[in-house]
């Protein structure tokens, strides 16, 4: 017998779906799939949840109470609109079952802070998120490479990161998407989290942060649909973020400047790096008076002082997610180190709605400090103007 | 006999050396070299440039009064320290005399608009500024591209360069490089003059700016050596700006992104142009709902909607400023228009002061209603640290 952890999907939208699936289908041998949960009463599409149950030899719940209940589940993956994910998870938790969350782990960080205090008194159980782009094995090793420290400080890093093209009838696929009631933003809280993710990763926790945002620029929808960031990530560094859910040829493009290294990242697969001879202060102490004279005009060669190199990487659709599922398990089978602790999704929510926040008053916003009731009043004011969804608390 | 505009140089430095060079071997028709002028009588290289002046057959001044009353100049180019600039221009258009200014055309906005004062009061004189970039083919076709309107209105824009490495040797060369008493700042005065120029030359002017700026980062000086700047120009779009002079590698990477077309310009010599289809507004809205589904997995091709070309421009060091110096005489002698009006050279002073002012500050600067005066003392309180020039005013 091999021992599997039993897993309920809850939230049965595209990605509860994929994930059920990867399960069923054998690609995440840690895991077995015991439920289904749809806990919105309101769906529209309960039949078809019946029927992808009942296709994959599972129980459909649709109360996650008797789901967590049911003794059917050690753990849930959570897939449900991202509002209801610290709640959903708060009640997985005090049940003693263990949680694996969809990105972003909520809208707003009191919201992520409270989950994160229930955990923190659940210390056996296990709350993980879906940062799947962890798993890309350029990030996985540059993320090494960097904590190992070969390449020295960061200096600087900058992501433009706009590929995601979306057009209108996207936004209207499920009825809370790209509102604030419904979602909680546009580009920043949907899309872009898995960079705020990485780069924080990569870089450091960003501690300030000033943003230009565009909401409904191109698109007749309330939320961000645009942004421009410049933040400082901690110890000093800066760098700056763009984003944007319009551009139809899109970009990726993520450059770091360290003291021995200069890295560029294109389309998250195609990885450069000089790595510099010597800590690049020292380089340029060393050149002469009579060879500084000739660099404005291009007339010295400084390709002496580093070596490069190119590498593509490769990613399958689908595969990335899998890889977390099955970290997960093994995290509770044997205690395998987490690819993502959810202690670290709140630093991605925390960065978003500082965006949003900067735009909306102007201001520097010191995230050592954050003040997240200012955001959820600033929120909760959307949400009101809009006139959909509840208020938050 | 051919026509020719007589021309005086002022600043013997790497600039007006190789100013006086271009004219004197017969590069600009429509100019005739006929001074030097080294009018400052702390300079250590007085007999060099007597011996240059020698070897060009013509008179070397070191009084800037005596040139501008010696009947032997049309016109003058300025080649001294940037701080210098707007006073030399201010005697010579007094005096009669024409000028093409070196970027920047001053340190900060106050004294230019003291300078363009001047040149309104005398508007039968040229004021013209050296900026030389405008005239790579590649941005000379970009600006009348975008200037018929068939790519539509600006979206956004970033300007990601650092391609001008500078060593320590290099801010030694002369005295008053890279201090705030002697050049006024650093990358942001000097080197990055050009693309502060072109960005708004391209994508109209800077109306307010949100900067991070480091002071000696990873150089011994005082001044300017990275920046992080975030715009938003006449209009609304917003521009994300970064430079530094440490970076060994070096980026120089312009995106532009219309409401008609994408345009990326690497290493301001390959041009790439994604020509859409339609008003990328208008392709979105067509999009049905069964393909919006399949967007975020990259199952649906949008490649349909654009046609991309690739062109690579080269260009020759010494030829744009030809370029600039021949279209200046033949203003002069026919009225051919110019490249760059002296009265265009004021924005990218102001927008520099501005970054300086951001950083300086933490506000969000308008330079609608620049305030001159706040930044001239700000600026004046950091030559008085340094102690080693004059204050300004």
């Amino acid at each position: 017998m091999v021992e599997k952890v039993r897993l309920g999907v809850v939230g049965v939208g595209a990605q509860g779906r994929l994930y059920a699936e990867l399960v069923a289908s054998g690609r995440v041998p840690s895991l077995t799939l015991t439920a289904l949960c749809s806990p919105n009463p309101a769906s529209r599409s309960i039949d078809r949840h019946q029927q992808l149950a009942d296709r994959l030899h599972v129980q459909l719940f649709t109360d996650l109470r008797e789901l967590l209940d049911s003794q059917r589940v050690d753990a849930i993956v959570i897939t449900t609109p991202h509002y209801e994910h610290p709640r959903i998870g708060i009640e997985a938790l005090r049940s003693g079952v263990h949680v694996l969350v969809e990105k972003p782990v909520g809208v707003y960080t009191n919201q992520v802070a409270e989950l994160l205090q229930v955990a923190d008194q659940h210390p056996h159980l296990t709350l993980a998120v879906m940062f799947n782009q962890r798993t890309n094995p350029l990030y996985a090793e540059l993320k090494q490479a960097i904590d190992s420290g070969r390449y020295g400080r960061l200096r600087h890093s900058s992501w433009q990161i706009t590929h995601w093209w979306r057009p209108d009838a996207y936004f209207n696929l499920s009825p809370w998407r790209a509102s604030w009631g419904g979602e909680g933003g546009g580009v920043l809280i949907n899309q872009a989290q898995h960079q705020l993710d990485l780069w924080q990763w990569l870089c450091g926790t960003v501690e300030r942060c000033f943003a230009r945002v565009q909401f409904g620029y191109r698109r007749d929808i309330p939320v961000d649909d645009e942004v421009h960031a410049l933040v400082q990530f901690a110890g000093g560094p800066s760098g700056t973020f763009m984003t944007s859910t319009t551009d139809l040829v899109g970009t990726d493009r993520l450059e770091l400047l360290f003291d021995r290294a200069k890295i560029v990242v294109d389309n998250s697969a195609d990885l450069s790096i000089w790595d510099f001879v010597d800590d690049e202060r020292q380089i340029a102490r060393s050149i002469s008076p009579a060879d500084a004279a000739k660099v404005p005009s291009e007339g010295f060669d400084r390709s002496r002082f580093y070596r490069v190199r190119h590498r593509h990487y490769s990613s399958v659709w689908g595969e990335q997610h899998a890889l977390v599922l099955e970290n997960f398990g093994r995290h509770l089978l044997d205690g395998t180190p987490l690819v993502a602790d959810g202690h670290e999704g709140i630093n991605s929510v925390r960065l978003a709605n500082a965006m949003h926040l900067s735009a909306w008053t102007g201001e520097d916003v010191d995230l050592t400090d954050f003040d997240g009731d200012r955001y959820l009043a600033e929120l909760n004011a959307r949400v009101a103007a809009e006139g959909r969804f509840p208020l938050r608390d």
